[in-house]
Formats: C-alpha cells, sequence, structure tokens
C-alpha cells in the first residue's frame, strides 16, 4: 500500500475514534477538517520509512507513531493560523479552521489533536508494550517544552532570538521527532537518528522559505510573501534565492550522509532523495534558476 | 509525605523539565505561573487516593498520573481563561495566564502543559512498561475527544445542548479519568472506578455552582457571578441555594456508595468524605443555610 494511503486510513481511524457518537458535532467536523485531505504528509512518510529501514519494525506501533507525528503538526497548523499569531485565513488551499469554525473550536480543534495523537499511540501498543514510553518520548520531545514546535512558536514571544534555535525548535524538532519514532517503534536507537531529521527539518524550512518567495498563491494553499510581510527570519531573504538554493542541496547531502547503519539504509537513500524533490516544486525549482 | 505537597513536587520535577535550559524562558516563566502554586488539587489527591485503595500501586506510575490529570487541568483553565472563552481576568487570586503574559504564550502554555502531562507518563512507565497504555487512555479519555473536558468546552460551541452530556464532558470526565487512572496504575479494573469520579465530578460542579452564586470575589480568586453574567446552566440557578444543597449531599452519598471492593474501601471513604468537605468551605455552607 502506498504510504500516503496507509498514512490517511490510520489517521481516518483516529478521527473515527475522537468523532464516536455522542460527542460535540462542531468539534468533529472540525477535527476532519483539520486533519483531511492532507498535505504532503512528509513527515509521517519520514517515520514510516526510518522503521522500515531500521527492522524489526512493530508495524501497528510504527503507524501509530507516523499518525501521531501528523496530528501534532496539523494541530501546531491550527493554532499557528490563529488570529493571536499568524491569523491566516487560509490554509491547503481553502479556509482555515479558525475562519471555517470560528476561533473557540480552533482552539478546542488544536488541544483534542494533541491529546488524539498521544492516545493513538497508547491505542497502538498492544503488541509492543515495552516500545510505547520510547516512542512517546520521541514524540513529545518533538512538540513540547523547552525544544519541541510549541517552544519554536513561543521564541516568537521572546523579545530576542537566537535564529538557529528558533528554526530548529520551529521546523527541525518534529522532523527529529519524525526519524526518532520511526528508529524507536523499530530496531534503531533513536539518539542516532536525530540529526536526520534536523537536517531534513532545515532543509524543508529552507525549501518552505523558497516557496514563500517564489510561488503565486494559487499555487501554494496558503498566503505568500509571508516572511516579508510579518518580518519573519528566511533563508531566502538572507542568503537570496540561488544561496537559498545551494543552501538546501548542501542539507540533503549533510542528511544523506548521517544516515546511521541499518537493514535498509540505500533504500532509504533512495526514498529520500525522491521525497525531498517534493520539497521544492519543480516549476518554482525551474524559476529559481 | 502530605499527598498536596507530593503532588506539587512532582509536578515541580515536571516543570523542570519542561523548562530545562535552551527554550524559550518566557514559555517557561508562563508554564509554571499556570501551575503553581496550585488550587486544592482535588483531582490529583483523587488519583493518588483510589492508586492507594485498589493496592498493588505502582508509585511512580500513580504520581505521573496525579501529576498529569493536574496538569491538564491546568491547561484547561488557561485555555478557558482565554478572551474568545470566559476572557477572565484573574485566576485563582492572580491576573490569569493570558492577562499576565499575552494571549499567544498563553495559547502555547496550555499546548505544552498538554504535551508535558503525557510526558510525564511516559518518563514513569519504566517499572511497569504494561501499565501505561491503560493509564494514558483513562487519562486521555478524560481530556480529548468525544467525552472529555475538550469536548465539554466545545459544547458551548454547539447551537443546541444536552445539558448533562454537557456537565459530564466539562467537569465529570476529568474526575472520572482521575479516578479510572489511579485504579489502572495500581490493582484496580478502571471501568469499575468511573462512578466514583462520575459522581464527584458532579458533585464538583455543584458546589461550584453553589461558590459562584454565595462566594464574594476575594474569597474565590476568579471572577464571581459568571453563571447568570454568560447565561450559563447552574445547579444553583435551576435548583435554587437549598435544592443545590441537597443534590450535592445525594450525590456524595451516591459516590461513596459506588467505591467497588478493594483493600483500603473504608479508609478511602473517610478519606473522601474529608476531601469532598473542602469542596464548598464551611462559610459557604452557613451563608446556604
Amino acid at each position: 500500500m502506498d504510504a500516503t494511503v496507509r498514512i490517511d486510513q490510520i489517521l481516518g481511524e483516529a478521527l473515527a475514534r475522537a468523532g464516536a457518537s455522542g460527542g460535540p458535532p462542531l468539534l468533529r467536523e472540525a477535527l476532519e477538517y483539520a486533519v483531511l485531505p492532507g498535505g504532503a504528509r512528509v513527515r509521517p512518510r519520514l517515520t514510516l520509512a526510518v522503521a522500515a529501514a531500521c527492522g524489526g519494525e512493530h508495524r501497528g506501533l510504527a503507524d501509530a507513531a507516523a499518525a501521531a507525528i501528523e496530528l501534532l503538526h496539523c494541530a501546531s497548523l491550527v493554532h499557528d493560523d490563529l488570529p493571536c499569531f499568524d491569523n491566516a485565513g487560509t490554509r491547503r488551499g481553502k479556509p482555515s479552521v479558525h475562519a471555517a469554525f470560528g476561533e473557540r473550536l480552533a482552539v478546542l480543534a488544536g488541544d483534542a489533536l494533541i491529546v488524539l495523537a498521544f492516545e493513538t499511540l497508547a491505542h497502538a501498543a498492544a503488541d509492543a508494550p515495552a516500545r510505547l514510553a520510547p516512542v512517546l518520548m520521541c514524540v513529545a520531545g518533538g512538540v513540547g517544552a523547552p525544544h519541541g514546535i510549541v517552544a519554536g512558536q513561543a521564541w516568537e514571544c521572546e523579545p530576542s532570538v537566537d535564529l538557529s534555535q528558533y528554526q530548529q525548535a520551529k521546523t527541525g524538532a518534529l522532523f527529529a521527532a519524525a526519524t526518532m519514532a520511526g528508529a524507536a517503534a523499530g530496531d534503531g536507537d533513536p539518539q542516532t537518528w536525530r540529526e536526520l531529521g534536523e537536517r531534513l527539518g532545515e532543509a524543508y524550512q529552507v525549501a518552505d522559505d523558497l516557496r514563500d518567495v517564489l510561488a503565486r498563491g494559487d499555487e501554494l494553499g496558503k498566503p505568500v510573501g509571508q516572511d516579508v510581510a510579518l518580518d519573519r527570519p528566511s533563508a531566502a531573504r538572507e542568503l537570496g534565492v540561488a544561496g537559498a538554493v545551494s543552501r538546501l542541496e548542501e542539507l540533503l547531502a549533510a542528511a544523506m550522509a548521517s544516515i546511521p547503519p541499518c537493514p535498509g539504509r540505500e533504500a532509504l537513500q533512495a526514498l529520500l532523495m525522491a521525497e525531498a524533490a517534493r520539497f521544492l516544486p519543480k516549476e518554482l525549482a525551474q524559476r529559481a534558476a
């Protein structure tokens, strides 16, 4: 089964549990709206790829880890789009959750998605109970304080910010959680998989900065030119378009080199290079060149 | 060690992990501010009491379950106080988190507390790995969709609401999670402990409605008269003060009767009656009579 189809199936099962009868209907709708249809599912695809490459994979737990990573990513998008943060009216080519359901349901949907992520891990733990805690800690470390994506967003509230610390927390942390949780669900040592996630996260951030500069609104599904508008740090602003493209290539090479020895190393490299090609759509890469 | 001292110690350890160096300082401050000093710690005291009564308690996991329940309670207070919900300027006798730190850090602090709750469970799982998933599911069920406190808050966004369903989710669910998680951390069957939590939650809600009507602002540490001001359902409004006091007594009797057979049943009953006496402070009970 294609990884994206598999991920959407696991997400659908988790959403069905959260949307079981007897709960508030609008919250159920908001949760589905926030998760389906999804974006590129880059992070959970990474989790599944690493789990498979490590061998000894507990399929159910790897699937759940992938779903948890994506649910937490969706939660962060819902909260980041809120009026008090980016005040984004669109996301993935449709109105953002708060634009469609109101601010209160957007706050609550984000909260419920965070809870659902951890609940999904617990649901899948039966066949490998001793692995639940390590997988959960990898996932939580990528999301919470002091170094996860919530902390990354909180750096925007500080009077002064260390740029690399900010970007590492805001983007790299969840990519690192994706690789580490995949390793923990298989026979891998999560710590040896951190660098791959961090490098890919940096590469993704650079590609995102480039997309923000190069794309038109109808191509991106969310507002463009936001980094300049909101005066956010951006590789494309700092290095120029050509410099940012070089940086992207360097980061991807470093990512591939960092992959630790494992049964499926070569297949994983090939898979990740194909994945990374999707970070920056071909039309935009041509526009950059 | 007194239960409240023990709970504050576990909470302090969790906050220290979330506030480890290298994270954004204001988020760390907001997290501590939201959790310490606390309220009556009613829910985590309940978790510890049930775990001890069940016997076979895994002390570390019971402690973590208690802390997780309280962290999630604090998270819900931070988000419920936001401008888009109750817009409460005070909480526990001091400015609410959004009043003190701004709306953005209040959203993020709530998110980080939810993550920290589950991370705290995973940290404590080493001595009883097979119990992590059951404890986590009890905790998550009390918080997320479709029946937890987030769903309870979401009922306020629906055009029509079943009152008992609303109150069960808004208050009863986390009390039920407190008793059930305590049982799961010991030798108890969580399902047989659900009713105790639900009845105590209902009793607590009735007492809260009475406090809202009877107390002065300086006694409550948060705004009074909010149920009338926000047109919220309230036992004191529906049954009158005397009727609500009777209802409170009925619910406590039903709660005590529901306690399943367990090694520490009698001690637990005595403890819970003493706890319940704190739901409605003596001065207010006298004012009601």
